[in-house]
């Protein structure tokens, strides 16, 4: 892990920064680079700190270790040319939201054996350099895809650097992993977005509605500050797993509209009773 | 306000028992009666000091003050014979979830002037006198209505107690108060009731999904941890409202489901930017 010393982030947002602050904290000796599209981001994140040099990719060679950090369908798009450029020994590992694309993308890449798909289950509803922050990652899961086209060298380095971070590791199939976060993850912000959405709507013409909000409406509809430039392409990608669980959210309201519509108030009570458990499901989550 | 010395919480819970730890603290020279219809939360609540003494209806004559803090349906119920059985200096506040219905049980009662109808936008997920907290309504809300059919003098000293207790006051119409309320507090935990059901429905057959879930999942599903014997009440007494907002909310999340499944990633994207502002609504609350 120690021959990680030429650090590139691709991509200075709210995780490659996060993960660059870190980086650079667990490895002093490193340098950290950084690669954005936005020259803005990257003389932001300079000045705060977050990365030493901004950088290009016609750099990348000079690279140990590569953070891809950029919208999932951008990611999907660039790790074959980043694969390209990197030195035979320099590890890539992707840290977005979904997992079989890219891992689709690169399957029959001569250099597949230098990648790693992961993704930290760790996030603020922020953006950008300025909602990079020291420690997103402690105590987190990280989960890896398909360690196994990893070259074990280098995976046994990357290895050591989560256990630095001191993160959870699970190990997952791409598309499992894309299945099963459709679930507790993408549709929690579309729940959250259209629930903001809902009630903005009706504030139009009912002025002093949020005055009446408090912390159980700010808390369901905290993801609804979320970048939609980040989660448009996570919704594309991943498209098929989200339609599947927003029908089935659809479906469940629907149920439980049509249960009060028709005064059962005895199936309202089951429907609400037999969702309590998860206090002890989410135990330690917050 | 110094003039509730004998003060009579019904319904010892999360609100109840907060409320009267408060009332505790600001007016230590009072006596703090409990009446509940569970003898355990009641043992629990003089175990905790949640209250001095557990007490019975029939001792409410002694009242100066009476904090009515049980189910809504049962609030409708037990209101107008808590009127007929206090003194006639006596100040009756009920401060449930719903306000439409509770006015309209006592608009003709003779000492309807003895009755202030609150709501106080403050809670959490958890029920039950070990839930009570102080300092629970410090920087909240409370909202209050029709207050010009309370006596000014009992309304005078229950202004003052909500200024010690440091709550900004709203004034509106009940039934406005349960049409706007629906929006930004009763529909946020069906949404989350049904967010948590749907996950725990995937779950049974993924074992491993909790794994997956961050701190964004368990902040939109927080609300699912709570009191179904609280809530079931709440929905039924504002059913007409709920069954308003929960039928917009169906139709936005199906909107959104409909531009996905068409792949116009630009509306996609537009839903998510258009509600975005809610960050500046929601400046201020956590």
């Amino acid at each position: 892990m120690e021959d990680f010393k030429n650090i590139f982030v691709l991509g200075i947002g709210l995780i490659g920064g996060s993960m660059a602050r870190d980086l650079k904290r667990v490895l002093p000796e490193s340098t950290l680079y950084g690669i954005d599209s936005s020259e803005n981001h990257l003389s932001e994140a300079v000045g705060l700190g977050v990365i030493d040099h901004s950088s290009r990719f016609e750099a990348l060679s000079q690279a140990d270790l590569v953070i891809l950090s950029i919208p999932v369908d951008q990611a999907n798009l660039f790790l074959p040319p980043v694969l390209d450029a990197i030195s035979e020994h320099a590890l890539v590992i992707d840290v977005g939201s979904t997992k079989g694309s890219v891992c689709d993308a690169v399957r029959n890449h001569p250099k597949r054996a230098n990648f790693l798909a992961a993704h930290p289950i760790a996030g603020t509803e922020f953006s950008g350099p300025t909602a990079a922050i020291e420690y997103l990652f402690k105590d987190k899961t990280m989960i890896l895809c398909e360690v196994e086209d990893t070259d074990t060298e280098l995976l046994k380095k990357a290895m050591q650097l989560f256990e630095v971070l001191e993160m959870r590791i699970r190990y997952m199939n791409p598309h499992s992993h894309d299945k099963h976060i459709a679930y507790v993850s993408h549709l929690s912000h579309i729940s959250s977005f259209m629930l903001g959405k809902t009630v903005i709507e009706k504030e139009k013409n009912e002025k002093d509605i949020f005055d009446m909000a408090g912390s159980g409406f700010a808390s369901t509809v905290r993801l609804a500050k979320s970048n939609p430039a980040t989660w448009t392409p996570i919704f594309k990608e991943n498209k098929a797993n989200v339609l599947e669980s927003l029908t089935e959210y659809i479906t469940n309201l629907t149920h439980f509209k049509n249960v009060l519509e028709a005064d059962d108030y005895e199936e309202v009570y089951n429907e609400m009773e037999n969702t309590n458990h998860i206090k002890s499901i989410l135990k330690g989550l917050s």
